[in-house]
């Protein structure tokens, strides 16, 4: 394939960003990717991997060489670099991050910037794993996975363009939609979902019983809550980062529950038999959508 | 292997019922197994699958020829079969069910017959599949997996004997419990989080923008509301006959639900972090326990 964009610099190479990153090396879609981060032992262990060319050493010096800057910090880690990145960026170079929130990218960028510049394309890959680390990137961790840009009026077309082409020169399917969308959309189907999972297994590990509670668990257990395992962390960056549509599906789950209890303290038949069948059919119908969307099997139940 | 049992009668032969069956038949446990149920045709396809040797024609003649009957119904249809085995099985047949909920079929039998009778095992393995019906049979689904039978002082010890060999002449490993402590266990680790699984789904498909919310969702998504494809009726009887232990660890979630939210509307990053801290390093050691007890992976998301 011919090279999409010269100089890449991956900021933050963790799973999302190392896979994005060896996906572009393997498909010789770049001249060079550098890595920079914290943790400079796993960035090393990246170039060893193949997943980097270099580890930046000094990240101003990285970011004025860069064409384009892929932020891949958690959600409110992003604010420490944004200052840096717009004094030292070339004008051609676009920005643009993988957050689960996009709001408070865009609140953050028009506290520092005044707006969300038109070279910063926010985005968000819906994939991920229980796996975590630069040394467990995979080039076709994108495939067939939809990745999600939200531009604006502001955003310049060419910027917007170069993301778009870079994620779909990985395999992703890419979709635009508005922040607020993002926000809600997101909020209903992993960051509720995750909240509940974190929530059931600390309120079971709180039980007197809960040695035997955990002993007797079976796969149905496992898989439910199997997202309890994800990084705290970032998980915590998310409730803060899009806590009002959250608390928005979260009434919305117990109200529901609500409704389930009182209808068992009621022996109210024909309303819970009611409820689980809508529910299995819209599990049943959601199954068949995930089946025709994605063809390849990925254990992503860590992602953001 | 030597035959453990003569003449095995399973009424109601699902998943459940026909992997017992069809495990038994494989190892030559038996010298002939019988099925029973409502649905003709599918014992039928059992015969031709090789699960069941008969189709029991008439109820009354199969129970007086049984020296083992296996309940496979569901938990609310098992009081339906009771008066007729208790007035036509021989004084050697010994009774087990496989429902999820102990207390229920234990006061369903001390209804009718007075008491638990002491040739009524009453048992719950915890395995299960997706899939159901008799055609998914598989000889192997027991294999690693607990099977609790909750006996208590009336019950005759070879009946418990026979019960217990069955089930670990399959591969399963057998474990004793009182009836209140199986309801309790099994309340917090399969039925709540198959509450909270149908809740979800139900409350996200009621959602304006639900069409959105199944589109972009991922595997997280998947293997958290997987539970939710479960049988309704199944679940119904289940959350019905095993209320109050449901109740009790639902009152607890939502607590720490409660909990959850507040610390979010309060920007209480501290709780929040410590929260999801405690819950993974209990699912990560959950994990861990499951691995070292189940060698054989199966797709169990279904069981009761």
């Amino acid at each position: 394939m011919t090279v999409l964009v010269n100089n890449v610099l991956v900021i933050g190479a963790g799973l999302i960003g190392g896979s994005l990153a060896k996906a572009l090396k393997e498909r010789d879609l770049t001249t060079q990717i550098a890595g920079y981060g914290r943790r400079r032992a796993q960035l090393l262990l990246g170039v060893e991997a193949g997943v980097l060319d270099i580890v930046a050493e000094n990240l101003e010096l990285a970011v004025a060489a860069a064409d384009l800057i892929v932020l891949g910090v958690p959600t409110l880690t992003i604010k420490e670099y944004l200052p840096l990145i717009s004094e030292n960026r070339k004008d051609s170079c676009v920005v643009t991050d993988v957050a689960s929130v996009k709001g408070e990218i865009a609140s953050v960028l028009k506290q520092q910037l005044g707006a969300v510049p038109s070279w910063f394309v926010l985005g968000h890959p819906i994939a991920g794993s229980e796996q975590s680390g630069i040394t467990a990137s995979d080039p076709d961790l994108y495939i067939d996975h939809k990745v999600i840009l939200t531009p604006d009026d502001n955003t310049d077309a060419q910027a917007l363009d170069l993301v778009e082409s870079v994620w779909k020169a990985v395999g992703a399917e890419v979709v635009s939609m508005s922040i607020e969308e993002h926000d809600k959309v997101l909020a209903a189907t992993s960051h509720l979902p995750h909240a509940l999972a974190f929530t059931l297994v600390d309120s079971l590990a709180g039980l007197e019983s809960n040695q035997d509670v955990f002993r007797f668990a079976a796969g149905g257990f496992r898989d439910f809550t199997r997202i309890a395992s994800s990084h705290p962390v970032m998980w915590h960056d998310i409730m803060l980062a899009n806590k009002d549509a959250i608390i928005s599906v979260m009434d919305d789950f117990r109200n529901t529950l609500d409704q389930l209890e009182g209808a068992m303290k009621k022996d109210d038949s024909e309303a819970i038999l009611a409820m689980f069948e809508r529910a299995k059919a819209a599990r049943d119908e959601f199954s068949e959508l995930l089946d025709s969307t994605t063809k390849h099997a990925h254990v992503d139940a860590g992602e953001e």
